[in-house]
Formats: structure tokens, C-alpha cells, sequence
């Protein structure tokens, strides 16, 4: 219908503030999950154990994926675990040349102060890669054990410190989807990163709204979070909680109790103990709601913030699990409506046993 | 598992600065639409004509509703086409004391000056309308003539201004789902309308960016749309366009071409002319994209803003086909991925013949 494919873009809009990328390469990517129902269970069925013969993701199949970025364990000689790798259909492109640096700093103190119009474009450059989370296509993320999820945490936190190498990087998205519901066209455990020539709209909005917090009260919003009602698990070092404004019904936060701001920089102490309760936190969701799809996403700061951001900015990881369509009514407004209340959420998931 | 059901409660977080509506009640509603795939047409299928045995938005049913507010034509001997009806299981309740006012103007100016701290709870009270477009189970929106969307069109903005004169009521969102995958749980064409005690966050950061590139510009944004590339439709008051960075493949603005901040306000004139414009794009949506599920939202302007917003704020309608479902990305960061450029989806609009 049109001409050829162009290449990627990004753009700003002048009303709502939102960046979009166009990415006409995305529309080609394969799918292995076919409906949009709830997932069905990958361990339960005939032949769920062996290789799926046409996943990509699967041991054995490397050839057949984008360019391995590294491998966990690294050692060429001994089976991979834990593969980082391109993605083959990107949203963003490492191989354009990147917008112009240095850009204004959207987030701090000047936030709306910027030069620029309302609307703007520039060129799809970033980076999108994919994490493949076990060579085996029956497994997924909460299957492994704590030490498992550990080095996945640590291979994101690794990729994440390369990428802020580069300096046309202002941000990367950490996230996973699992499910068609959530949005997963493929079933073979993996989650994804996109790093951005911008920081996007809900990161600026995100820190503002804590500065916001910070000015009043003098404190970061998360360090101030105690209510023992919401909370459903403590570790040493995190705390996972149903958020007192959740909108998702069983939403999590799993929050670092110290004043963190990167989560690239967790170590591997740290990274095991999230694993242990990341795994936990999964296997209540998944029993909890019947294997429900689910996302989660970590949300940390914007590289080369100033350092006065930072006792505002507090990294963490949000777990939604997707249980009903959103409507007109959220789009519109962006509230939500959510009928479990988050105590009564808290309640039920921590009392849950799944030892 | 839980206590008594409670009231629903209205609170926003400290972190994203969200708005979310807990709403118990809302987990009852009943649906006939079965799965989450794409609408099945329905005027196809074998009884499509009759009304359906169960459906309460039916001609003959009225009594399984909740309360009527009004409708069209009033005089009750004639057959209604048009009723507006509480909704069932409201999100906000009508019936419960509302906030103290006056709270703090959330837009304009001091909009992030507010006194509260971060996190914050109201009582659930508000409006929860649903207006029922058509007596017949088997007639979608676009399938009436100009003068029937002119008619809905004139409903929702004779409601928006009954509920303007509650002290209470900040925003009115009208919005309707189309199709399961859009979040419709009832197939018999209708949309909603809800009166919130608060601004919606969306509401505010729209207008904030508006507000920016008119005090970047000395324009408003909407007034300065002036691309022939992404135009699809013009009528003597109104554009419709995909704008310059659509969040979803094929999304439609239609936007008054006068400088308008109300919605409500709108005419007998301009309704006709905005009802025949918006059945055309449905039309035009439905026979390029097999009938997709879709939201429309009408985006206007909080009341009692000060004239001060008034050069900036603009209302406009939002159309968004369902085609896909959105990810970890796009939730982690605001930011969305769109695979067709808005000039490429304006010039299939465009020349898309639907007479
Ligand atoms: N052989 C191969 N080598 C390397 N990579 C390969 C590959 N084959 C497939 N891929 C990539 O693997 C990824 C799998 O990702 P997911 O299943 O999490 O969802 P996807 O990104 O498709 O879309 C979901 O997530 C995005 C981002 O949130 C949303 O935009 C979208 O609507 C939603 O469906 C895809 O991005 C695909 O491009
Ligand atoms: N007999 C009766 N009398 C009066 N009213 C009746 C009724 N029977 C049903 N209703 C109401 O009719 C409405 C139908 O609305 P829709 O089909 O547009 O979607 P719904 O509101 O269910 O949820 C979608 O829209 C909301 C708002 O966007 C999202 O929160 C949600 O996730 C999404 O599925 C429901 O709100 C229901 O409560």
C-alpha cells in the first residue's frame, strides 16, 4: 500500500507529551502463542519437555536468532544458561546514527523548561535486546531456582551498564511479558530491554511526582512506605508490597529498603535475595490466579541525572498481573478502576503458601 | 475471603501521581460477551434481528436497568432511541457524601503546588452513566444515520452538563468501548460517562502540555494542526486526522476546527456535522480493519478553569482501534510502539471509499 518500508522514528506529540516509536519492521515478527486467552500452562501437554522445533529460543537454535550480545556462563565450552541477545525485529536500531547529544535534560528541576516545540521526531536509534532466560522451553522464570533468577537479574544489570556506556542512551526499560494477554508473542521464557535516545513520558512523570512528595514531606515516597497492611513479604534487603494506589488487581512492587536509585547497580548479594522473592512473588501470582499473564517491569532512573535527583529516586520492580481488558475510561482519563482492594490483595498473598 | 464488601474509595499514589478507583461492586457486573478475540459482527449470525432474551439495554427490557436520567425522545408514549441510565454497578457512587470542597484546582499554573501529601484517599463517590444508543441489539453507532449520532452526541453533552452543576464533579470522561478486546462486557451499542470528584491525570498532563507549547508558541496546539499529510476528513467545523504520533495503528482525532474548550457546549449544528464525520470514520475503521474493537474518548476540559487555560485548552475526540495488546514496555515507560506511520494510515483512511 505504501512505498517501502522506512526506517524507524520516534516521535513527541504536542498534546498529550507522549513519545511513540514507528517501527513498520515490528508488524513482521513471528508469534508461537496464538490466542489471546490466558496462557496455557507451557509445562502441561504432550511433549512440553522436548524443544519446541520451530522456537528460536530454544537450545540448539541459536543460529536462527540475532547477533548474541553474551552468554551466561560465558565459557563457550559449557552449555549456555542465560542468553543476551539482539532483537531480530527491534523497535529502536543500533545501526542509525543518533539524534544529536547533547539533548535537554527532561527530568529535575527544570523539567518543563524545555526549548524544544511540542511535537518532535528524531531518528529510531536505540537499542532492543532480548534476554533469553533458560535454553529449555518448558521452564519458566519462577521453575528456577533462587541462584537461577539471581543471574538472570544479573545479566540485565549487566546489559543495562553497557548500554549507559553509549552516550546517546538516556534510559532503559527493563521488562518482561509472559503471556498473550500481556502482550507475548513468544512462550519461550525471555524478557526484553529497550534502551532510548529519550527518557520516556512515564519516567519524567514518575520522578516529578516524587520530587513533588520529596519537597512536602522532605522524604522519598518509598523509603516512607511502612503500613503493614499492604505489605506481603519482607527479605533482608526488599520488601514486596500491593501498592496503596494500585491500579491492577494483585499488582506488586518489590522495593529495595535502602535508598537506591540504579538498579544497575545492584550487587550480587542484593540480586539473590530479589531473585528468592521475585520467585516466591511469581509462584503466589501464578497460583494464586491460575497462571495469569502477567508483566513486570523495573523502573530506575534516568542515566546522568543530576545528583540532586537522587534522594527522590528510588528504583523498583512492578509485577501487573493482566486479569481483565482495560476500557475507554482509563485510556481517557489514565485512572484506573480496580476492584480488589489492595489490603484485602496483600491479605490473601501474603497468607498464600507455596513451599 | 475478605470482610463485608466496602464502598469504593478513590486514591492516588505517591509515585506515578495516578488516580485509581477501588470499586468492588464492579467485579459483579455480568457480560455477554464471551472471549477476549475480536468482536464477532454482531448483525450477522442467525437471530441477530430479534432482540436478545438477555440483553438489558434491549427495547422491552427497561425494567432490568437501573434508573433512567433521561431520554429521547422524552414524551414516554413514543418508543425511545436514545435512554441514559445509571450504571448498574458504578465505579464512583452518586449516593455517598462527596468529598469537601472545594479541593485545590489540580490544573493551571500551581499545578504541581498542591498542600496534600502523596498519597491520598477519597471517599468513591461520583457518576457512573450509561447511555444506550439504540433500542436494538443488532445496530452498531455507525449504522445510524448522521441525525442518530448527533442525537447520541447531544445525549452525552445535555448529561456532561447536568453533572457540571454537582460543586462536586471536577471532570466528566465520556468514553465507549466497542468489542471485547476494547473492554466491553455488553454488546448492545452504548457508551458511558463518568463524573469524577477529582481531575483525572491524564486530564491534568494533557493540558500541561498544551499549556507548554502554547507558552513556547503563543498558539494552541490543536489550532496549529495544519499538515495535509496526516489529514483523512474535513467538514465545515470539523478535521479528522491520525495524529502526528498516534500511540495505536489507525487512531482518529477528530478535532473542531474552531478554537473550543468545552465538549458540552457543543451545538445542534456542529453535533449534526461531528456525527456524520464520526459515523464515517467508524464505517471507514470497520471495512478496513474487519470491524476491530475500538474506544472512543471525548477529551474536554475540567470545569471552572480559570479563562486563563481557556487559550490553550481544545477539546477533541480520540478513536483507538484494539488491534494489538500492549506490553511491558509501554506500561514500564508511557511510551508506545507503533508499526504504521500516521501519514500511511491517514492516506489509507483517506482514499477509502465508504459510500
Ligand atoms: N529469532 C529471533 N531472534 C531474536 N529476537 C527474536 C526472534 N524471534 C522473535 N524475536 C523477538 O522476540 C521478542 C519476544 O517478545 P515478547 O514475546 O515479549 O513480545 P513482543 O516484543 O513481540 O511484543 C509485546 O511487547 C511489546 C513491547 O512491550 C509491545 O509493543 C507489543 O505490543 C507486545 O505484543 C519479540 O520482540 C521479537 O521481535
Ligand atoms: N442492567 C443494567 N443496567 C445498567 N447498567 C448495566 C446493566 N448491566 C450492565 N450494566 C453496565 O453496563 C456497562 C457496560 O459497559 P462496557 O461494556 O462498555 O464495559 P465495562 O464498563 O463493563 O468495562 C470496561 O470498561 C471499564 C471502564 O473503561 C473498564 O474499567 C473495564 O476494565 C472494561 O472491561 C457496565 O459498566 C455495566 O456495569
Amino acid at each position: 500500500m505504501a512505498e517501502a518500508p522506512r526506517t524507524s522514528e520516534a516521535r513527541r506529540d504536542a498534546v498529550f507529551g507522549r513519545w511513540v516509536v514507528f517501527s513498520p519492521a515490528r508488524s513482521r515478527r513471528p508469534t508461537d502463542l496464538k490466542s489471546h486467552n490466558p496462557t496455557a500452562n507451557p509445562s502441561s501437554g504432550p511433549g512440553a519437555d522436548a524443544p519446541k522445533p520451530s522456537c528460536p529460543f530454544c537450545a540448539g537454535r541459536e543460529s536462527e536468532c540475532a547477533p548474541q550480545i553474551f552468554r551466561v556462563p560465558p565459557d563457550d565450552a559449557l552449555p549456555w544458561r542465560i542468553r543476551v541477545i539482539q532483537n531480530l525485529y527491534p523497535a529502536l536500531r543500533r545501526d542509525i546514527e543518533p539524534p544529536p547529544a547533547p539533548e535537554p535534560e527532561v527530568v529535575d528541576g527544570e523539567a518543563e523548561a524545555e526549548e524544544q516545540p511540542g511535537e518532535r521526531a528524531v531518528r529510531g536509534f536505540g537499542f532492543h535486546d532480548v534476554v533469553i532466560e533458560t535454553p529449555r522451553h518448558d521452564v519458566r522464570l519462577w521453575d528456577l531456582g533462587a541462584e537461577g533468577v539471581r543471574d538472570v537479574l544479573l545479566a540485565y544489570a549487566a546489559r543495562v551498564r553497557q548500554l549507559r556506556e553509549h552516550p546517546a542512551v538516556k534510559y532503559v526499560q527493563v521488562f518482561k511479558n509472559h503471556g498473550a494477554s500481556a502482550g507475548a508473542s513468544m512462550a519461550h521464557s525471555h524478557s526484553q530491554m529497550l534502551g532510548t535516545p529519550f527518557v520516556p513520558p512515564s519516567v519524567t512523570s514518575r520522578l516529578n511526582c516524587m520530587k513533588g512528595f520529596f519537597d512536602r514531606s522532605g522524604n522519598c515516597s518509598l523509603c516512607e512506605i511502612r503500613s503493614k497492611d499492604i505489605l506481603i513479604s519482607k527479605t533482608p534487603y526488599f520488601s514486596a508490597i500491593v501498592p496503596f494506589a494500585a491500579s491492577y488487581p494483585f499488582e506488586i512492587w518489590i522495593i529495595p529498603q535502602q535508598h537506591l536509585s540504579y538498579f544497575h547497580e545492584i550487587d550480587e548479594a542484593k540480586a539473590l535475595d530479589l531473585g528468592s522473592l521475585l520467585k516466591t512473588m511469581l509462584q503466589k501470582l501464578s497460583k494464586q490466579l491460575n497462571d495469569p499473564p502477567f508483566n513486570f517491569m523495573i523502573h530506575s532512573t534516568p542515566f546522568g541525572l543530576s545528583s540532586s535527583c537522587l534522594p527522590y529516586a528510588h528504583w523498583f520492580l512492578q509485577i501487573v498481573p493482566q486479569l481483565s481488558v482495560i476500557g475507554g475510561f482509563e485510556l481517557g482519563s489514565g485512572c484506573y478502576i480496580n476492584p480488589v482492594f489492595p489490603e484485602d490483595a496483600a491479605k490473601i498473598l501474603r497468607e498464600l503458601d507455596c513451599s
